[in-house]
């Protein structure tokens, strides 16, 4: 038996089993939490069977785990794949910050604060979870360093695109339980101005 | 029977076992989650009954709401109590910014982040811990404004002081499950710079 925690799918119906299953298990573990998260509402809701579940990840650890780093990775990709847009001059910035903060809104968000809360007091999980929270970190700030053409090496750039990193993170959670949208367009044009004041290159 | 969710203690002894049974509220919430945090856990660690408990709570929601925001007042006071501190020129920002990134962080932070969680998915706590945050929210955002000296009339002043608030609460997220605090120190210190660049009164 693998010891991995997902089989990856090889072919089309595959994929979109795949799929279905890793949505539904955002969404089980976004409204449920961790604790009442089973495996069998997730197999209900993608409209699988819990064997196909099985067949894909080897526990419920690994099934909502991987879930979340599924996500991450997309969400990860969507930032990255900034790079191939065509912008004007100017309007690079704000497409950018507005895209990084709406990325950490919504039941993605939810699923993945639930996975972490859940970590906090499970040893197994923790380290899995840490681990992901710190390569998903350090991937998209230096995606962000790129996407902005910032220069990298010095401090105060590095710094700046952390604590808007933070920010977007912070605003995910005061997303959480009330309608922030207004604040979080004023604060989301603030960042724009201050990522747009730092030394850039070209 | 009283419908307010706590019964404010009147003497040194009322207060001193309100205290035990808060602090002991957070500890349990932070630690077990929502769902397996008990009003019988609670007593056991404040070294009370579970009547002198429900003597202070009128029922489980009550009792951690009680202590989340008990906490929540706490922190705010002890925010506005900078202001009467005696500072020498220039070490005035570094200390409050300082003050305000690390009460985000630790077991009370985790506690309201369970909470917050718990009430995501929960139509009454839901209404009780969104008032709370956005209580909380707005009183702490003045009291910044006011501490700093900062023209709170002028558009830019807020938002960055919003998005240092967003900021430090994903600070606080950062580190509920990797020791993020060199990183932490290093973009507190680049806010003291980013809020000392607004302009002020005096």
């Amino acid at each position: 038996m693998s010891t991995a925690s997902m089989r990856q799918p090889r072919n089309e119906n595959g994929i979109n089993t795949y799929r279905r299953i890793v949505e539904a298990a955002l969404e089980v573990l976004a409204t449920r939490g961790w604790r009442h998260a089973s495996v069998a509402e997730v197999a209900e809701r993608a409209g699988v069977t819990r064997g196909a579940v099985q067949h894909h990840f080897k526990d419920r650890e690994g099934l909502f785990t991987a879930a979340v780093q599924h996500i991450m990775d997309e969400r990860i990709r969507r930032i990255e794949a900034l790079q191939d847009v065509d912008r004007a001059p100017g309007t690079g910035t704000r497409e950018i910050v507005h895209t990084v903060v709406e990325l950490h809104q919504g039941q993605a968000f939810t699923a993945a604060l639930q996975l972490c809360m859940a970590a906090a007091d499970d040893p197994v999980l923790r380290s899995r979870v840490a681990a992901m929270e710190l390569e998903v970190g350090a991937r998209g700030f230096w995606a962000l360093i790129e996407l902005l053409r910032l220069d990298g090496k010095e401090q105060k750039v590095r710094t700046t695109v952390q604590a808007f990193l933070d920010s977007a993170r912070g605003l995910g959670l005061a997303g959480i339980l009330n309608d922030d949208s207004r604040r979080r367009a004023q604060v989301t044009d603030r960042w724009v101005e201050m990522l747009d004041e730092l030394p850039r290159f070209g």
